[in-house]
């Protein structure tokens, strides 16, 4: 019997529309980290087993698809054997290999593993699908795309500013105008976090910090109560939930509260120059401002973060975030490589773009020409007249059958083609073709050996 | 310890250089498929374990790679039980997904649960990865893309004149003139197995002709005995081997020795016509040549089929290929779906295309126009630079670090950039900046503000 098919769920197939609309987003986010000098590189989609577990913590370890071994895979397991029922133990015996889960372990793995290779600064861009085996709802899925720019090799803060500028390049390229670029510093967390007295808790203090958007002041509260965090130091970080007014106040009130932390205050010099020189910089479209409640859940970063918003106007979570980490790669035995990254989040970039319809509507014309078939001699002379628009960059078709001309009409028009193409049996006799605008209706009929004149009407 | 990392046997890390050239690729033929009407799908990586198993015989079940189910994948095995000893029998209580192995069983997937969304005729190219756990060699990875393009929902003969035009024009867009698209038609094979009398046969017959190239017509023969076709009927088929000439005289030839087939003489009428209609329309730079020995290991194709060898010059297997079948999606419950399509073989391709050097120069220059990090004071002027000369299409960047002025010229150099920009303290006075043509060693000023001067001659 046949199968009814389907998909894993959490997974997606692409129509035609949907991956023109996706494509769009992705040119555009390539283009301009090449515009910025990054370089494109591509890791596999499965990495070995050991290279991806006990990076992204438990929670992460269970949620790497792994993938079994080919061939007999049973047999490094004694028949009888104990780790027959034990999931954890079996696991590592019986698979070698893992689907990726970001791209950024892949990234330090790739940088090690080709260090000889490689000029530092090293400026990478991926664009490559991840996988987690995430429950999947409403805009969470387990195969999804990640775009990522990295710098590494390179200290200073002309990186920070040049992903900020990046981000607004890219957002301004998709016409998508209003966003907020949101920075703050880590090093100013940590400075709170030790002023306050809850140094021994910073990984915690920040991990509730980051749901201040999603969750509110009160249960954040609530959280660190939780993991420990002692009540007089949270209410000592009071003054950092009502942080309000120009960012220049903010820097004043930040430099009293953190006075007596040294990291603290350089985290403070060194936002407020990033701020400033962003400033003097300009921005095309995006706006960015500090933002001292953001934390971003990731461990590893140390120095400046970001993140963005999408305009206020839908309501969607971050549309990406980045920011500076100390040493990416040492885990795989090269320490001291430090660096900045950014990523943008292409499906909720997409969800924005389709609130606000931002998508052009030259995406859903797949077709420019379409010829109509009236039948064999009549489909010759269209099948040359389709080459030559071809040849001129022009995306022309031909019904490949002879069905009936209303049918082929409809299936232009739900194609939304432009101009069909018409050489049905008088035009064949007289070398002509008749082009239908489908906008105006109106009808001109083109002699077959002056084509140009009508591919000069696409391609001027 | 710190890891020593590695990647999955047959998989690969692409560099930026190699990126760079197989985007090139397939950004080519992404444009033609998108010319010639074609519109992309994608579909995930991973597919339902019965989606998969049983389409590519029992060798591919067994390359096919198969996913761990996540969470507590014991839970459907009894302790104990019989299948803990038996990987057949252990592998579907335990993997209900695997890595999609091919592009075509994937989009026959596709059209059967998308049907009532899709207009047929429906053209689609797909271009992703895919996964095959066979033994890697020279040329042959576990990780590989593939790029296919298929018609389905349409008969006649105009869709494979188009597959012709469409293998011509891509490689004439790669620059790699002098491809031979070899064709032949299955009912011709079919007929000569009829005549001979190997009807019993043909899959047989058709895989062992298909090693011709390869092994030579002894080993040819050999293989066909040992499948059980008759020695008489292997002599009858003698002057396959030896058909040469034009190719009116092979298909003279081929009407007389087929003479007592239907389905021959169809085959024969029908590639008689393609051939004839393919030179009346011409081609760019491709030559169009039947083969009879041309049999294409896959059994679905029904009708014409293609493959592309590369220039006589480099000796490289196919590198394309493709045909036209009946039946794509009776496996899912949807009868009557035929269709035409081919692919092409993106690594082969790229192997070509360096054995003649072919890949445009400037794929090498990621970044245009470097500026030198002369200090804080001059890398911000630097800085305002790069950004104007971003915004009009033009790669720039800047040294973001203040390094020894002769390390950064060191890695500008290394990265072929064809104008290093250098302001110094002496230029910031002076609201300068020095252009320096790497080509020729010439400096020249330019006025800061009067930058669009030099932007005009990288894009004038």
């Amino acid at each position: 019997m046949a199968q009814k098919p389907s998909i894993p769920k959490g997974t997606r197939d692409f129509s035609p529309h949907e991956v023109a609309r996706r494509n769009y987003i992705i040119g555009i986010i390539r283009q301009q980290f090449e515009l910025f000098g990054f370089q494109p590189i591509e890791t596999p989609a499965m990495e070995n087993y050991d290279t991806l577990m006990g990076k992204y913590g438990e929670e992460g370890d269970r949620l790497i698809f792994k993938v079994l071994n080919s061939g007999d895979f049973l047999k490094k397991v004694s028949p009888g054997s104990k780790s027959l029922q034990d999931v954890r133990e079996l696991t590592p015996l019986i698979s070698e290999k893992a689907l990726r889960y970001d791209l950024t372990v892949p990234f330090a793995r790739y940088v090690v593993m080709h260090q000889n290779e490689i000029d530092f600064p090293f400026k990478r861009y991926q664009v490559q699908p991840v996988w987690r085996a995430d429950r999947p709802q409403r805009g969470r899925f387990r195969e999804f795309y990640q775009c990522d720019a990295d710098v590494v090799g390179a200290g200073g803060i002309i990186q920070e500013l040049e992903f900020i500028q990046l981000y607004d390049r890219v957002f301004t390229a998709l016409g998508l105008g209003g966003v907020t670029i949101k920075i703050n510093h880590r090093k100013i967390l940590s400075g709170i976090a030790e002023t306050i007295g809850a140094g021994n808790h910073l990984t915690d203090f920040t991990v509730a910090l980051d749901k201040l958007d999603k969750i509110g002041r009160e249960k954040v509260e609530a959280e660190m109560l939780e993991k420990g965090i002692p009540a007089e130091a949270i209410e000592k970080a009071a003054p950092l939930f009502e942080l309000g007014g120009t960012a220049s106040k903010q820097f004043s009130a930040l430099r009293e509260l953190l006075s007596r932390s040294t990291t603290g205050m350089e985290g403070v010099a060194e936002l407020e120059e990033i701020l400033s020189l962003t400033e003097a910089l300009g921005l095309e479209s995006a706006s960015c401002k500090v933002d001292i409640t953001l934390a971003r859940g990731l461990n590893y970063y140390t120095g400046a973060i970001f993140e963005v918003a999408a305009p206020e106007t839908v309501p969607m979570g971050s549309i990406g975030g980045g920011g500076r980490y100390d040493d990416l790669t040492g885990i795989f035995g090269l320490p001291g490589v430090s660096g900045v990254g950014i990523s943008f989040g292409l499906d909720r970039i997409y969800l924005v773009m389709e609130a606000l319809d931002l998508f052009p509507a030259s995406l859903e014309q797949a077709v420019e020409v379409f010829c109509l078939n009236f039948g064999k001699e009549e489909a010759r002379a269209a099948l040359r007249l389709v080459l030559r628009l071809r040849s001129r960059g022009i995306r022309a078709d031909l019904y490949p059958d002879q069905a009936k001309i209303p049918k082929q009409f409809k299936y232009a028009d739900r194609k939304k083609v432009p101009y069909v193409v018409l050489i049905g049996n008088e035009e064949l006799q007289a070398g002509t073709f008749m082009v239908k605008d489908m906008a105006t209706g109106e009808q001109q009929a083109y002699d077959l050996e002056q084509w140009e004149s009508f591919s000069r009407l696409l391609k001027p």
